[in-house]
């Protein structure tokens, strides 16, 4: 394997469902641009339930954690989980892997173990500099980018401006004419309830980003009722919506299993799977990898669409 | 037909799908308890489009408007919704007819015509003289009430007290056990994302507002991730959700086309479609009277339910 060209999958928390959905996604597709960043014990844990061989893939092993307990917040796990992160980030930042996949983690246990960011996102878009990223929720069905994200309600309006909106409208062009669309056409939500019949002002910011964006003969047209635009989501090729749930919630409901979320604006590939480390069902082989390996397979995509 | 026992249906713009749809509607019901709210002239249009006599049906004429376009707001086509509106909540206001179904209006027609509320549930509320009232957006699936609804977001924080929030969950409860659930589990959704991890204090009155309901004996849990929550819907008999868009985006998507507008606490029965005048394809016989048949039905078996 060139390591350049491989796609690091840090294995998340070894209480949650990461490192099990690793193993499961390994399993349906072609191992040979895989380094897999985490515990060998972890994963031999794993491979013998799943009944597995593991020892072809190449790993960098974030050592040994003795006894933990699925389901748990632990700050041994946390730990564990911010090492894969730590060394997946230095992988992707001196050209050691060309994409970065990253499973779940639960942040309370990243907390105890010592980080401070408010999710992997902002930890990897400090580490590698950038100050323009965007998260996007990806499907083959539904795609969405997010103006802002981990912010009380309270605050979001205040951050929707102009320049932000143009941002994350340029983000999704240049990403989806990456995946393949010439001419994207971008849907861009309101803020406030039916467009903009209760504006305080946001949705002027909003259409000012558009008008900048046509100018650069992007074909984005807003603000639009973010309720009723899901009704005929066909007509566009990707949206970019103003706050968490206004993308989250349509995100998981038209996922059908397969949600993805791809950080843009890093400079590098990075995706992962949209769900979280689902405690409840840790540890019993329940879980699914459909995510997984759609975060695998994107990446994959992303690394050979940009040599 | 007892009067009083009737439900009274305004048939919205002229201008839009809304006489369209309700005589798409009583074409496939009983029609022995509908009184129809609008204007002859209109319906006749109708009705001849559709091949429809609607001499049999009892009618409260609001009197002709002339000539007037498809799909455009028009002054005079306000006036006529308004006419309708206000003679409708007068027979329900007066117990003569037991439940009042609004077709869609313009609301900017309804401006021109001299209107001033926010919706006509505004306007219905204001006339029944309530002041706890709310909006359940209401499906065979999946039912949602709103702790506020036409409100910018930035003001939706400060709305959000364990009084308003307690009042939706007992008004969503009672009727819940009204459509035959005697003990109905009610999921409260957070206002921020991933439940309370950005809170700045909302959740707190959202607790408070649970602990309230709880020693009511109400089953209502919260406060609930508004994106992850939906996933297990079926756990649920009805969601509350803070704002517009957060109740309205997974409504539109789960409504599978038949989603209807329940206005709760007017001390009258009012119910509507789920969705505007559709101006795009009004005239072109193509609107789907799904809801307007549900939102009739609903009406009909709350009457029944609560006499």
């Amino acid at each position: 394997m060139e390591l350049s060209r491989a796609i690091g999958i840090t294995i998340g928390d070894p209480a949650g469902i990461g490192p099990e959905i690793t193993l499961k996604a390994l399993k349906g597709i072609n191992c040979r641009d895989i380094l897999i960043i985490g515990s060998r014990q972890v994963l031999k844990r794993e491979a013998e339930k799943a009944g597995l061989n593991i020892e072809g893939i190449p790993l960098v092993d974030t050592g040994s954690l003795g006894k933990y307990e699925y389901g748990e917040v632990q700050k041994k796990c946390g730990a564990q989980a911010l090492s894969a992160l730590e060394l997946g980030v230095d992988l992707l930042k001196n050209g050691k892997v060309a994409a970065l996949v990253t499973a779940p983690v639960s942040k309370e246990a990243l907390r105890l173990a010592g980080f401070q960011y408010p999710g992997q996102t902002e930890f990897l878009a400090r580490k590698l500099r950038s100050r323009r990223y965007a998260m996007l929720a990806w499907s083959p069905f539904f795609k969405v980018i997010f103006v802002t994200i981990h912010l009380p309600i309270a605050k979001v309006p205040g951050q929707i401006t102009a320049q932000a909106v143009l941002e994350k409208i340029l983000l999704l062009n240049e990403f989806l004419q990456l995946e393949g669309k010439s001419q994207p056409k971008i849907g861009v939500l309101a803020l406030n309830p039916h467009g903009e019949e209760f504006s305080l002002g946001e949705e002027r910011q909003i259409r000012q980003a558009l008008g900048e964006a046509q100018q650069r003969l992007v074909n984005a047209i807003g603000p639009l009722p973010a309720d009723s635009v899901f009704a005929r989501r066909s007509d566009f090729d990707g949206f970019v919506a103003m706050y968490h749930d206004q993308a989250m919630i349509p995100a998981k409901l038209l996922a059908r299993g397969v949600g993805v979320n791809v950080t843009l604006g890093l400079g590098k590939i990075r995706t992962s799977p949209l769900h979280g480390v689902a405690f409840d069902i840790a540890g019993k082989g329940m879980a699914n990898p459909s995510s997984m390996v759609a975060a695998i397979r994107l990446a994959r995509r992303l690394v050979a669409r940009t040599d």
